[in-house]
Formats: C-alpha cells, structure tokens, sequence
C-alpha cells in the first residue's frame, strides 16, 4: 500500500518544489492549504493550480481567521510589506504560523491514516523566521510523536522539510528536473489580484535572484511599477 | 505592569478553573475559544457566559471548521458519541486538537505581548487523551520557545497548566474556592440546545463522580431521558 503524506501547499515556489519531491518520494499525496486571511489571496488560487498540476489525491483548504489577531503585515493591512532589507526578524513574520499550519496538517494527517508531514521551510535564503529553523522543526515532531493517538500507540508521523537546507537557486532546479511549473506559483506578498509580483519585497527579491542564480529563465509575471 | 496570559477556554468545567487560577496568579487575562466545528455547540456560549463571569480583558472566538476533516465524534455526526465506558483514546479524541488550540494562543499571546498561556489539561481523571500529558506539554514548551519571535528573542513563554496534577474533585474545590458558577460551564459531548447534559457520556460520568467526591453540590442541569 502506498503511504500517505500531508503536504502543506502555500501556493510558493518552495511549497510547490516540495510537493514534487513528495510525489517523487512515492508518497500519495493529501495538499492542505490554509485561508488565514492573507493579504495576498491568490497564493490560494495559485496552491489551487499547483495542486492539480502535480496530481495531488485531494486538496483541502481550511479557513481560519487571524486578521483578528494580527500582528503582522500578511494580515493586517495597517502593517505596510517593507520593500527594502531589514535587519531580524521582519513585519512579514505570522506569529506561530508554521506551527497551526502543522497542527492542521496533523489533525489531518491522523485522520486519513498517513504518516509523512511535507513542510517547505527553509532555513538558508529564509527571510529570519524563527519557525523554519531545523530546532523548530525538531520540537514540533516531538509534539506529534507525543500529543496524537497514532504516535501514543507506536504508529508515528515523520515531519520531512525536503528543502531546509537548500539555497533557493538548488530548490528551483530541483523544481525544473521534477518538470514543476513555476509560472502557476506566486511568492510575492503584495502580489496584485491578477497574480502578478511587486517584484520589491523580501520573497520577490529572494525568488528572482534564485532563478538568476541557478539559470533557469524566471517565469514571474510582474505588475508594472507605478 | 500587569503581566498578561492567553488562557484556553472551552466552555467546560475544566478551563473556567484553568481561567479562575490564572487570574488569582494576577494574570490579565485575554480568553480564546475555537470553534471547530464540534457537536456540543452549546460548549460556547457556555465559554461566553464563563468568560464574562470571571472579568477577562477580551474574549477572541476564533472559528476553523475541522468537520471537513472528521475523524472525531465531536466533530462527525456518523459517529456516535460512546454512552459506557470503553478501552483505550475513545472515538472523541478529536486528532491534534490541543496541538491546534496551543498553536492559535501562541500565535495570540505573541502579537498581546503575553507570556502566559494557560489551558486545563488534566492527566489523572482525564479521557485517555494522548495531548493532555504531561510530556506533550512539555514538547509544546520546546515549540512556542523555538517557533516564535518573541522565543528566539528571549523573551519566550511558559505553559500553565495548574490542573494537570488534581483529581477532578480537587479540581471542583479550587473552582468553588475560587467562586467559579460551575452552572455556567457545560461539559457533557452531546449537550441538548438548551445546554442540558446528557448524564451518560465519558464527560458527564466523570463530572458527576467529581461533584459527589468533592462534596460539592452539582449545578448541572440534565435533560430528561427518553
């Protein structure tokens, strides 16, 4: 029988890469997307894309609203995306966000009887968040062995970050050999409502000095600059 | 400055105590509840009533529909809620709902600056749920101090959870120590619409036998039996 795995699908590039490698792994693959009312919606439309591109067997999107919490500027509107560098950790950071998204791809997981957790974290060309670094991800699958049913009774989960020790640029052309498409991804945290990128912030600047760096032409649609 | 907390609050029994003892330790307290979808709806409006009673500064409802996921009788209506006691997680574990409701109070405390985070698990008269022990919460502590900014900052938080140790009676007696309306809470899986309890399932059974050992008059009300 084939084993199962949740994969956690933002509708990014790195997410969509590790999507692949999942499915390349020989994983049957269960995509989970989370609406947490993210300023940058299409990336939902985009995981949506990504998702039937790369033949998952069900994607599921959940809704949770943490505009009311705030806190950062993915949702909070009165929080402006910095379009320059900044030192630490940026406005861009969602607090605990990685670890709901886990949470959530958890709950799943237990339910539908599978045993792998694919999360696209990276913590080389990362942009300072804290919970895409390996300790993280190290104490969160000591929370799944402990706090499940599953792991209670001897039949664990396996939280794989196929990408955490990539550069970007060795994450795009693992990406092109597995053939995924990144024209349908969006990275861009103020991409407009056609899809296109600011081509100005953080994860734009990130994306297409990876695509220069690993030489592969970069398919982002860009809005024009005002 | 008076230090803040998040304190999980179900509408139970349990977490109103939880809520009463954070406030004793002088926490301002910012209560979260979460829908999710469950069968005893009621449980919320109990959390309302409970969260008012007991003067928090706020009172977020946060709603994440888990039924789509299922895999619990709180959450699935074709499974039934279990009337005698049974071996083993029973069939209303709801998979990784601590883990979730853990991960949305973290999220929350960090954007309020708090550094509390208070929830009423309880390993001793508990339902043989896996994500109330005591080495779960221990795991949870490793997350929210690694997966968080305020964490990798070093000003991190710690997990409260000062009924993991009591029987359910001393429980009660903390709660009725504390002046907690145990009227208001509402404990019982498949509650009626007027929150009336059941008086059979796991939840009830063990409420019951916590009054008549504490030695406390039992304010719940049942519905009539058919």
């Amino acid at each position: 029988m084939t084993d199962k795995a949740v994969v956690l699908l933002s509708g990014g590039l790195d997410s969509a890469t590790c999507l692949a490698l999942a499915r390349e792994q020989g994983f049957a693959c269960y995509a989970l997307s989370l609406d947490y009312g993210q300023r940058h919606r299409v990336e939902l439309e985009a995981a949506e894309r990504v998702a039937q591109s790369l033949g998952v067997v069900e994607h599921k999107m959940l809704r949770v609203d943490l505009t009311g919490i705030g806190g950062s500027a993915l949702t909070d509107v009165d929080i402006p995306v910095p379009e320059s560098p900044a030192q630490g950790i940026p406005v861009t950071y969602v607090p605990a966000r990685n670890t709901l998204l886990l949470a959530l791809a958890l709950g799943w997981a237990e339910v539908l009887g599978a045993h792998g957790l694919f999360i696209g974290v990276n913590a080389v060309d990362y942009s300072g968040y804290p919970d895409c670094r390996p300790e993280f991800i190290a104490a969160f699958q000591q929370v799944a062995d402990l706090g499940t049913k599953a792991g209670a009774e001897g039949r664990g989960f396996r939280v794989h970050t196929p990408l955490i020790r990539l550069r970007k640029a060795e994450i795009i052309r693992e990406g092109t050999r597995l053939s995924v498409d990144y024209g349908l991804t969006v990275s861009c945290y103020q991409a407009d409502a056609h899809g296109r990128a600011c081509g100005v912030c953080d994860s734009c600047r990130i994306r297409a000095e990876g695509f220069r760096a690993a030489g592969v032409p970069d398919p982002t649609r860009y809005a024009p600059r005002a």
